[in-house]
C-alpha cells in the first residue's frame, strides 16, 4: 500500500525525517502487512517548500532506500514544509510521471487510496478537467486526474470545497457507471502556507490517518533531529509505534487544516454536481 | 530529430542490423543535423514479430549505444518483421510510456514529426479516441493520440483509410484552432504480415523517407548480415551513404504498403471529418 | 533475501516460469520473510540459451513485476535452459552491474547468500583474479569476484573443482583477516549443456535449495505451460507449496550436476590454497 | 566528449548555471565537435557544498536536459561552490558509481580525459590504492581510481602532490606496460574552501581548459543570474564565445588554484614513483 507522511514546522532536514529514524515512511513500508502484489517498489517522492515560489519536487521510480541521490539531496536540503510518499501502483505504469507528489504552481498533492474500477470512469474525469489545465496531464493515474479536477472545481479559493467537489463529481460518475465503492482516500496537500488532509471513501472505511498534537508526539517521526519547533506537526498513514497516545486518529470523512500548528477539523462531505 | 527503420523479409537478428553496421539506425542518429536541442538522447525502441499473435516491444530511455539489455537481447533475437526507433522529444516528458513504437494487439507504429501546436489540439484529439481506446493512453505523446485515432477511424480494416482520417480530423482541430501547418508526418506501421509507411505533411514538406528496392540495397543497412532473402525490403529515414540509387525516395502524400517484398504506392490525402 | 531458479529441458517460454504461475520465483521473493531491510527490490535477472554460443542476459535494478521490457521478451523468448535471480542487496550498489546473473563467455552465475565481512577480503579476492580477467569486473558485488574467481581457478574444465577452490581461497583469506563464518552460498551455474548447483556454507547453515525429480514436480515452477519434457528438471531456492514430497532437498556440503534430466550429486569441500 | 564546470563565490541557484543560459554546460556539450561515437548521452553529474561538512552529490545516466528531478532540485539549491560534468564513456558501463563528481569526504573530483589502454594498467592502479580507500571503488573507470590514487599519495595534505604522484605512478605503469600517451587530462578538484584544476597531458596535447579573470567573465556562464560577487571566479572546458577575451587560458602542464576568487597557478609536473 501506498504511505505518505507531512511535515509543518521550523525547518528540519528532510534526511532527519525520511531516512534517520527507526520508523520512518520507508520502514513503515517495508514491515507493513504483505500480500503477493507489490507494495512499495513502485516509486518514492517527496516535495519542499524553501525559498522559492514554488516547491521542489523529487520522484523517481527507484524505491528511495536505494537512490543515493535522494539520499545525498535529503542530507543538505531544510524544509519547513513538505510532503513525501512510497508508491504502490494500483494498476498504471511505474514511471516518475506517476509518482506523488503531483505539483501545480505552489500546490502539492499526495493520495493514498484509488478510484475503483478507474476504467469506467477516467476518460469522464479526464474531460472535466479544465481545458487550460489539460495540457498539464504528464501520467496516467487517478491521483493526478483528482489533482486537476480539483483544481478545476476551484481548490485554490477553498481547498475544502475543490476537493468536495472533486469528490462528488467523481460519484456521480460512478453511479452513471455502475462503479461501487469509487472513492478510497487519504490525501495530503500543501500550499507552502499549511497543510490540508482529507480522510474519506465512499464506503466509510477509509486506509488509516493521524497527526501529531504536539512537539513531542512530532519528534517521534525523527527522534535523531531533536529541534523540533513548538509549532511543528506531521501528519502520517501509520501511527508510528511509540507515543501511540499523542498521535491522533483522523476521523471518517474530516478535512483537516495545519497552519503555524494550529490544527483544526471540518466535517468533510462530497458536492455533487 | 528522429529516425525510424523498417524490415520485412526472412527472419535477421535485431542486432545485424540495430548495431552491426557502419552506417546504422542509431549512427544515423549522432551524425545528423545537428543544434543546441536535444537530438537523440531521448529513447529508442523497437518492435518485432515471432511466433506470437502479438509483437514483443523495448523501448526506453537510454539510447540504444549504452543499453546493454537491448544489446543482449538483439544478440538473440530473429525476427522476419521490425520497426526500430530513436527519439528526440519535442516536449512531453522522457519516459518509456512516451517511446515509440506504440502497440496495440498486432499493431505497431512509429512516427519522425510532430502535431504542430500540440497543446491547443490535444485535448480534442483524446477526446475522439474511442471510449474503449481511451484507457490505452498510457503516455503523453501525439504520436500515441495519432496511433489511437487511427485506429478509432478503422485502421484495423483499412489502414490507408484510418490514417487518413486521422490526420484529416487533425487538420480539422488546426483550423478550429488557429494552428498552421499542424502535421509533420512520416509514419511507419506493421501488423505481422505487411509494413506500412506515410509521407505527408500539411504544409508539404515532410521530412525525408525511402525504401529499398532491391536486396542488394536492403543489405545496405546490415552489410555484416550477408544472408537477405529476394523479397528483403526495408523503410528508412535517411537513405545511407552508398547505393544511393537503389533507395527509392518516398514522395510527398504517398502511402506504402510492402507484403512479401511487393511495394506499391497510393497517392495519400486526409480524409476531413 | 534473493531467490534464484534454474530451468533445464524442452523449450518453453521464460513468461511461463517468470510470470504466469502462482509461485513464481517473484512471488516468493515478495512472501518470503520479510523483515525492515529491503528484500527485493533491487534488482532482477534472466540468463537464458538459445542458438548463439552465449546467452542472453538481461538485468535490470527495476523489480520483474514493473518492468514492461521484461515482459514483453520473456512473451517472446523460448529457451531450453536459464537461470532468473532477484536480489536483495548486501551492501553494494543498485546497478545493472550488480545484478545476477554475471556471465563469462558461455557462463552464467547466480548467488544467494554472502562473503561476510566483504570489505575485509575485497582487495584480495579482486587482486587474485588472474589478470586477463580483471578487467571484466564491472560492478562491486562478492558475487562477481566469486564468479571470477572460480573461473581463475578452473572452472571451465572442471566446475566444481573451479567452485571448490574458490571457496577454500574466500576461508583462507578470512582466517588471515579475521572474519568468522565467512561463506554463505547457493550458487547456480550454466554452460548451455548442464546445470551446476552448490550448496555450501562455511558455518554449515545455508539458505534452502532443491531440485525437482520428475516432470510433475518440474510442472509445479509453471503450471500454465503444460508441456514440459520428460527430462525438464528445476532448481529452486524454495519448495513450491505444491507437491512437496516431490522437490528434493539439496543436502548441505553439495554440488549437485543436472545433464539432459539427470541430476547426480558429489560431495562437496572448499579445497584450500 | 565530456566537459566540466566549477564555481565559486557567493551562493548562486544551481540553475542559473546548469539551466538559464544560452550557453551553458549542457549546450556546449550538445554543439561540440560530434563524430559516430557516443558524446553526450552516457551521464551528468553536479557535486556542490551547502551548510554540510560534505558536499552533496547527484548523478545520473540521464542527460541534464530530460532530467526534472535535476532541473527541480537545481531550481532551489544555491551554493558557493560546486562542479558539474557531462559525461561520454570511453568503455566503461553507463551507470550512476561512473558518472563524475566523485566524492570522498568533503572532495569532490571530475575529470575530461582518459587513461589510455585502461585495461592494461586497470589492475596495477587499483592495487595502488590504499586498502582502507579500496572499499570505496563502486564503478568501474579511470577517473574514480585516479581520484583514489590521489588520495592514496596525499591529496589531503597537499593536493598538487597528491596529484603529481598519481600522475607520476600512471607513467610509469603506462612505460611498464607499453603504453604510449597513457593520460590525457584536465582535472577539477574542490574541498568546499578552494578549487583546484590541473590541465596535463602525457603528450602535452591536452583539451582545453580556462578560468575567468574577473566577475564580468563569470557572469558570462550565466547571463540571467545577475548577482555574481567580486570574488566570484569559474573554470571551464570551453570558451564562453562572448567576452572570449576575459577568459584566460589555462597553459599545458598546470596546476591552477582558486581561493576566495584568488587565482595561483603553478608549473605541474608529475612525480615519479
Amino acid at each position: 500500500m501506498c504511505r505518505w507522511l507531512a511535515y509543518s514546522g521550523s525547518p528540519i532536514l528532510l534526511e532527519d525525517v525520511l531516512f534517520h529514524t527507526e520508523h520512518s515512511l520507508i520502514d513503515q513500508s517495508l514491515s507493513a502487512e504483505q500480500s503477493v502484489t507489490t507494495t512499495n517498489g513502485d516509486g518514492f517522492g517527496v516535495g519542499w517548500y524553501d525559498k522559492r515560489d514554488v516547491p521542489g519536487v523529487y520522484r523517481d521510480i527507484r524505491p528511495a532506500w536505494n537512490d543515493k541521490n535522494l539520499q545525498a539531496m535529503a542530507a543538505q536540503i531544510e524544509s519547513r514544509m513538505f510532503l513525501a510518499h512510497v508508491r504502490a501502483t494500483t494498476g498504471s505504469p511505474v514511471q516518475r510521471t506517476n509518482c506523488h507528489p503531483f505539483s501545480h504552481g505552489k500546490w502539492l498533492f499526495v493520495h493514498n487510496g484509488l478510484v475503483n474500477d478507474f476504467g469506467k470512469v477516467r476518460r469522464d474525469m479526464a474531460f472535466a478537467i479544465a481545458p487550460e489545465l489539460f495540457p498539464h496531464i504528464w501520467g496516467s493515474t487517478d491521483t493526478e486526474l483528482m489533482f486537476l479536477l480539483a483544481l478545476t472545481f476551484g481548490m485554490e479559493g477553498d481547498v475544502e470545497a475543490g476537493v468536495a467537489r472533486m469528490a462528488g463529481f467523481i460519484e456521480h460518475l460512478a453511479e452513471e457507471n455502475g462503479v461501487d465503492d469509487v472513492l478510497q482516500m487519504t490525501l495530503g496537500i500543501a500550499d507552502g502556507e499549511s497543510l490540508y488532509a482529507v480522510r474519506y471513501s465512499t464506503a466509510g472505511e477509509s486506509r488509516t490517518l493521524f497527526h501529531s498534537a504536539s512537539r513531542d508526539a512530532t519528534e517521534e517521526i525523527a527522534p535523531e533531529a531533536g529541534h523540533f519547533s513548538r509549532n511543528a506537526r506531521a501528519i502520517v498513514s501509520e501511527p508510528l509505534s511509540d507515543l501511540e497516545e499523542e498521535w491522533v486518529p483522523v476521523p471518517e470523512a474530516t478535512f483537516v487544516t495545519i497552519t503555524k500548528g494550529d490544527v483544526s477539523y471540518q466535517p468533510f462531505a462530497p458536492i455533487a454536481p
